[in-house]
Formats: structure tokens, C-alpha cells, sequence
């Protein structure tokens, strides 16, 4: 289960000046709880929970008061291992997670994720 | 034949923001109805319909009320294997057929063709 | 269905010497006889015969009395379109036809398939 | 020579919409009327007329009530192969060519010619 | 757990002939049991279990009587998802569990991992 | 210890034109002051101050009245090898010297890291 | 027509030493006789001749007493610019008119050729 | 020295129109006068004159009454070749030499050197 | 001062076969005892010990009785990075030291160094 | 004039094992006697002495007692710059060179060339 208490802060370094902040993390898998478009229900029994799904997640910020910690990031992003989720639904609550514990100045995640049925999909949210 | 009726959606679960989401898939093919501009008329005789014509079709779009589901948009893309279409009509057509059925924000539909006659083809659509 | 009758052939200008030629087409598609591993019966039902499959083939030859011309080469591969074909069969048959009609010193034929199942599978057969 | 009459149109098939066709052609061969800065007198004799150029023609437009036919934009491009142009002429030329054939929306012509004396030419040319 | 008992074959239609089907998978995922050279203990009790590994598997074999059946292959693959396995016995186990599974005239496995510690493994094992 | 004195400048020899200099260092090494997110303590005993950082230096600026010697920049940017520095720190300390030294009309600095714990990043600043 | 007698030679300085020679030429184009697989009667009329075929030269030999002159070598390439002439005998020709004025010890022709029909043909002889 | 009166021009054949031409030389050659950064006494008594340097220069320009000789401008950048110039004095004084001769109606210059001390350095110009 | 004490290893989970362990790390970076070809003696005051040098290592081996663990490895790579020492150096005492360590059936050591002088050097070295 | 009384030489560290040294340098240049088949005679009364030659120079050997200082080597291949030279007569000479320097148990050389007179040539040599 995803789980944004993992997310930790530290004070930014430099808050007078806008400054950007990329982290690209080419690791991330979920699962999706429908089984996929790939997958039949034979293959959901053994699953016991969806096929998964690979991806790319970009986060691009501006921070205010608080940067996101590297180690707990990584943690966050591995606490949606063995959960369904469906690709529009990752990566706005990723956001939604970013922005609650940063309150950053401007903020935007990009999922990228694996071909399934032949289709290649990308997701691109913002805050504000 | 081309079966807009194949197209399904879901509900968008975050309609209170703006976001993007692409689409590629780069499995498609159609027929061209003249044969093509490297067929002459025996061919045509053997094929039936036209000379393959295979692409890549690239979706990008801000839902409103919802989203494309993804197994759908493979089927519907399949409807083409058998009809004769130009290039423009085709891109025109995937366009207008997925305003009529998501009444999306924004949309846009790039069709990338493979070379013909030593000529690369490319069309961009958007709407509105 | 397959058609081996398409494929001409014409003779072999420089017979006296051993070389090679390389022929790579990659507008190759199928279909699969059990609609691919990512498809259900409902999709099989719309389709009448099959999922597409999309490969790149690539002969390479040594010609003996006779070279394989280049346009019923394209129309022989095109036969192919909607018939269903595992990957295993349609590398092998490909070779077993060229064989049949070009008699050549050697050849091989190598298929390179889009990923299914997020599996990439390339098979190479090769004659004698 | 170069023919423009050799352009054939057909009718803009979504003339309510402004979108955008891309036509890259990468096999485009003329004479430099010179012989180019890397040939001496000697050659040109030889030549009968100059020596060749290489290049690659890009072509975007939006089309009004008329679209360039595929295979005639083909043959267009072929009449420039035993004629001296120079590459700022080619350009603005085709582009000419293309605005009176099509009077289209918008129009852009690149041509990318290969290294001659060590130096890379690229010519972008656009109406209005 | 790994579950061998997932892969399951058909019948090699062209045993005659000595040919190579090659099979590479870039989702795999497995964890690894002491938490990985990255993770402490704090990250392992999140985790229970280890932390992911991500890597590539490519397998080439010829085959004798049996091949694998794709999506079997898949399943058998995706049963790493949440076991503790070192990248040496990951690649040996897959290919004794394809070697009792298809007895085929050769086979190989490699293994390709994304980065720990700055460093990139492969691991490459053959049969016979 | 990071040197700012280190940096020299000469007279900027064209004042009267704003114009870029873009300058880039693939060769930048740093500690993390915590032994980064891939070590233990044991780990950082050994390292008597840090596990290294890898990273890219990019800066770009329109001089003033100065610009940077090639060579001090060069010594300035090996003065961080052995020091413990954030990346967020590390990006905004070299613009900060940058700026004191050279009184740029306008200057960025961007840092690209080697991936840590799964995740690559990247730090973009400017002034003013 | 091609030229063989366009080739000029030059005493090779290390006849001593067995040592190979490769050049490339990716400025090659001929004619095709039959007018090409994707021209009809009515652009044969046009061109007088045949369609373009556009392709490079790679030429690697071991000099014995010869060395190729490279400015003749290019008058001999261009030669062919306005003939019509199939793949398989360019590629034999060249490799015959080089073996006749450089005796040289060894040497292998490979023409690469741009795409006719969806197929990309290259073809490799050598002697001896 | 460098020669800007090597510099030809001939008359813009296109005048009525904004156009532009880009030309990029890859092979630059000066010399750095002070030795460059990565050379001592000793080696530069051998050289007479500076340790060499190499790079690509990129001219963009939009023509107003002349363009720019394509032969002249190799001679051009030629007469660099056994001149001291540092970075930044090369790119300006191409700029206002170019400027000088052509008059254009914008121009820009970039100058992109290899790798001295680690450090890769690209310089861009532009006038007005 | 390099540490091949650091190195620690873990029994051959399967020494009943002959496989490759590949291992590349991008991270390796060590001083130049003179300051390398690009420094003079200014600097090297500066430096205390010498001008820095980064490369990368690739290790293949084929194990006997044991492996060598990863985490040790990449602590057994750090430990050069405050030492001086020649490329050859490098490579052989890596060499020798894995050699020792883990008496592999075979292996081979490669480092790659960024360039120096314009020079890109590569050195490899293998036992037995 | 080349100088291969600039080569200086150091102990092989690891006489007893036979390990290769690749080196690369992309910095060279020389000039052609005869101004190159692209220049003129009155561009050649401007060079006094030949167009220039760009090259990419690769050396691999075996070292026996002897290995090659890397500046030495730099200033050598510096020591072409204002010298007349063939393509086959430089790569031999280099050859000839560093065989009399390093004695070495083997040894080869290439030598790749910017494109000349749309020809890209490349030359091997190797001792013994």
C-alpha cells in the first residue's frame, strides 16, 4: 500500500533563490488490479493481485521551505510494489503525496511506462 | 471497417486538474485504396483491397469527464487493418472519433507513416 | 494464406562466384492463430482469425543459379497478412519456400517480433 | 529541368481544420552548374554539366482546399536530377513551386545537403 | 517462490532442423534476501523481504523435441516478483528450470542488472 | 575544502556584445557528508569522510567585464573532491563563487549525479 | 556509362607490408533498368531511363603493387549516375573493374542500398 | 592570420524573402597562444606557436543583398589554422568578419572546442 | 592507498559449471603520481598528490570456488581514490589482486580512461 | 616534419604478462601534398603547402620491455601539423615509428579520415 508517511523532509539549503530539482527514478513497478490488458483470469488466481506494470517516474520542483530526502523517496516509490493502481491514478496521487509533504513552489510528476497491448503510455500532472 | 463503437471509457478520477496523458502505438497498419504508389493493377488483383501501409499513431490528450480505456483504443486501432484509408483522412478520422467519444480538453493525434516512393510521411491533427 | 507461387525468380548474373545478398523487410505482419497471449475471446470474436502479430524479416542468401526478385519477394511476404502463423512455423516456412524456389548455396531467415507479454522473441533458421 | 508542372493535387479532405503534413524526402540528387568547389575543369568535362549534390528535402505545410499528391511530389523531386542548382536556389525554388501548386495555409522547405569542402549547408525557407 | 511447474511447452514443429529462438524479457524483478548492498536494516523491516532488483533476461536455445510456451514463460518469470534470490543462482536456477523443462539441444541465460553500488552486473550461463 | 580563490578571471574581450559561453565538466567528484544513501557506517569509517559523488558541471554565462580562466576553473571544481557536499548545496555554492568571481550579466549552473539508491538527479540554478 | 578507364592508380609505398584499405562513398546512384519496383510505364516516360536508386559503396582491399587514386575512384562512382544497372551487377561490376586495375591481394564491394518496396537490400562479394 | 578578405560573396538570389542559411564546419584548427592549458615550456618551444586546438563552428545567417562563397568561406577558416586565438576571440571576430562582408539581416556564430583540462567549451555569438 | 584486504568473497553457488560474472563500474576515479600530462607544478602544490583521473572498470571472471561480493568490490574500487597510480599499474594490480582473491577459473580486467592529452586510453589484461 | 625523436619510452610494469594499450587520439591533422582532391592551384599558392587533413589516429600493442609516454606521443602526432602526407604513407610511418621506439610484441595502427571528395577512407596496418 502506498505509503507517503515514508516521505521525509529536510529544510532547503537555498530558499531565496527559485531553483529546480529533477529526480528520475527508472525502478518503479505497481501492479494493476484489473490483471492488465494482458492477462487473463487463470493468470489473476496465481497473481493474486494484477500483472505488473514497469515504469518511469520524473519529479521536476521547485522547492519552498523543505527539499524531499533521497532515501525516502526511493521507499516511497517501493511501497507501491504489490499494489494495483492504474496508470492515471499513480501519478496524480504522486503528486498529490509531493505536494502535501513539500508544499513546493511549482511541482510536476511524469509517469512513462512499459508498452502493454502494443500502446506505450506517458501521464504528465502539475501543480498549481 | 473503421468502428468508432469499439472506443470504451472510464470515468477520469482526477477532474479537478488539468493533465496530459499519451498515447503511442506503434503497430499500425491500414490499407492504402489506389494500391499505393509503389503497386501497379496485378498486385491490386492479389490484394484485394490495396498495398499495406503500416505507422505509428501518437495520442496526446487532457481529459475532461473521461478517459480512454486502453484495451479499447487497441481494438479500435486494429479496426483499420483491412480498409483502404489515406493518410490524411486517417488522422483526421482517429481525431474526430476520439472527440466524439472522451469530448476531451484538449487533443491531438500525430500519424508518423512509413517511407513510400522514398517520401517519410507525417500528419498532425488537433483539436480544437 | 501463404502463398509460395508468388515468388519469382531470375538468374543469377555472376554465378561463378560466391556472394551474399541481405534482403530485410520490416513491414512483416501476421496474425496469431490463438489471438497472442494478450488477447481474450471477446477480442478473438471481433477479429475473425486472430491478434496481429509485426516482424522484421531478414534473408540473407548465397544464390546459386538463380536470385530472388525483389517485388514478388514483397508480395509473397504480404500473403501473410491475414493468416495466422505462429513464430516458429512462419521463420521456418519462409526458408523452406525460398529454399524450394531459389535452390540456393545457402540462406538463412531471421525473425525479429514486437514484444507480446513483454517478452522480445527473435528466431533464426538457416538452410543447409 | 525542373517540372513543376509534374505536381498534382487532390482536394484538401478536412479543409474545416488547420493541420500540418510533413514530407521528408531523403533521396534528392541535382548538379552544382559549377561542379562544385571540389571539382577542377577536368571532371566537369567529364560530367557534362556539373557535379552532383546530395541532399535531403523536408517539406511542412497546412494545407487550404488542395494537398500534393504523393507520387507526382515523387517524380517533382526526380526532375532535379541532371540540372545545375545552387542550394539557395533549389530552395526557395521548390518552395515557389509548391506555394503556386498548392496555395496553401502555410509552407515551410529545408534542404539538407551532404558536406562539400568540409562544410554542411542547411537552407530553411517559409511562406508567408 | 519461483514456480517451475508454471512453464509448460508445445511440441517443437520443425525438429528436423537445428535453429534459434531467442527470448529477452526487460521486466524482471526479483528482491534481494540481505536487502541489497543499498538498503539498512530500518529500509528491510519496511520491505519484508529484501530489497527489488531490477534486470533483463535473455535466453537463446535451440530446440529439440519442446518449446516454451510464451506466456507460460511469462507467468514463470513474474513468480520471481516477491523471492529472495542472488543474481548468480537467479541465472542458474532459470537455467536448470529450462533445461528440465524443454531438454534442448543448447541453451543459454543471461542475466543484465540495473546498477547497485555503482556497479553493473551480468551473469552469463550456458547448457550443455 | 571547496576554493573560490582559486577562480581567476580575464578581461572579457568583447563588452560591447552580449554573447554565451557555455562551459562543461563530466569530471566533477564529491563525499556525501551522511556516506550517501548506499553505505553504512562500517562503510564510512573506512572513507574518513564520505561515500563519493559523481557528477556533471554545466555552466553557462554572458560575461560582464570578466570571464573565467579555463585552467582555475578547472583546480576550483578538483577542490571538491574531497569534501562532504549536498547536491542541492553543491549546485548553489558553485553559482554563488561563480557570481562573487565574475559579476556575470546572467549566469545558470546545472549538476547531473550519477544515480544513487535508484534515482538520477539533477539540480538547475540561476542568477539573477 | 561506367568508366572503368576512369580508374588512375598509384604505386603502393609499403608493398611490404600486407595492410588494408577502406573507403566509403555514401553518395552513390544509379539508374534501374526495369524503371524499379514502384515506378509504372508512365513515370519510365518521364525519366528516360529508369527510376533513382540511391545507395553507398564500401570498398576494403589489401594493395599489392597499386593503390587506388581517390579523386578517380570518385569520377569512376559517379559514372554511374545516369545507367541503368541492378543491384546484384553493380556490386560485381565494381568489384571486377577494381580487381582489373589494381591486381590487388585481396578484396571485398558491399552496396547498401535505400529502400525499394519496403525491402532494404545489401549485397557483399569479394576476391578472391 | 586569419584572412577575412579571403571572404566571396554573390548576390542573394532571393532577396524578397526572409530565409535562412546554416553552415557548419567540423573541421577547425587554431592555435592556443598561451599554450593551452594542458601544455608546458617545453612543449611549446617544439610547437613555435601554441598548442593546438579543435572544434566545430555553426554560421546562421538570413541573407539581406549577399551570401556567403562556400569555397571562400573554407579558404576563410583555413587561415586560422597556424594563428594563436583563444576561444572567445575566435567566435567574435568570425561574427564581425562575416558581418563585415555580408551585411546580413541576422547573424549568429558558435564555436563548440574539444575537451581541454576536462573541460568542454561552446561559445555562441549573435548579431544584431 | 589501494586496499585488496577490502575484497570479500562468497562460495560459488554453482561451481559445478563454467559461467561469466561481468562486472563494469563508471564511478572509478585515482591520481596521476606526476599530475598527469595537463598539470603543472603550481597545481600539483595544490593538489598533494596529483592531478585527478576517472575511468571506468570492467571485470569478467569465471568463478571457481567463490564470488566476489559486490559491496566489497565497490569498497575495494574506492580505496584507489586518494592513491597515485600509471593506467598500466591500475589494471595489472586489479588484476592481481582479484587473482588472489578469488583464484577464478579465468578473468580479465579493462579500464577505460577519460581523455588526457587529447589521448583516449584503454587498457586490458587477463589471467591465465 | 613528423618527429619520432619526440617519442620517449617507460619500463613495462607487467613484462611478464602480455596486455594490450588502446590508444585513441581525435585530434589529428596534416595536410596533403597535392591540396587534396578538393583544392586548386590557387588555393594551394594560399596554404604554402598542402590542404588540411583531419584524422582519427587508433593505436593498440602488446608492450614488450618498452611502453610509450603518453605526452611524448601527443607531441609526436602534433609533430604532422604543417606536414605533406598521404593517407597510407601516415598510417605506416606512425607504424614504422612506434616500432622502432617500443620494440613492441605487437602492435597495429588505424587511421580514420574525414570525408575527402564524398569518400570516408580508412587505413590498418599491424606488426609484425
Amino acid at each position: 500500500m502506498p505509503q507517503p508517511e515514508l516521505l521525509e523532509t529536510f529544510p532547503n539549503p537555498y530558499p531565496g533563490r527559485d531553483y529546480e530539482i529533477h529526480m528520475t527514478c527508472e525502478e518503479f513497478t505497481s501492479l494493476c488490479p484489473l490483471g492488465g490488458i494482458e492477462s487473463d483470469a487463470a493468470e489473476l488466481a496465481l497473481l493474486k493481485g494484477g500483472a505488473p506494470d514497469f515504469g518511469t517516474i520524473v519529479l521536476t520542483y521547485v522547492p519552498d521551505r523543505l527539499c524531499v530526502e533521497l532515501k525516502s523517496l526511493k521507499l516511497y516509490l517501493w511501497s507501491y510494489r504489490q499494489e494495483g493502481a492504474f496508470h492515471e491514478d499513480v501519478t496524480n496521487r504522486i503528486l498529490d503525496d509531493l505536494v502535501a509533504a513539500l508544499e513546493p513552489r511549482k511541482i510536476s510528476v511524469t509517469t512513462d511506462w512499459l508498452v502493454r497491448g502494443g500502446i506505450h503510455t506517458v501521464v504528465d500532472a502539475a501543480h498549481p
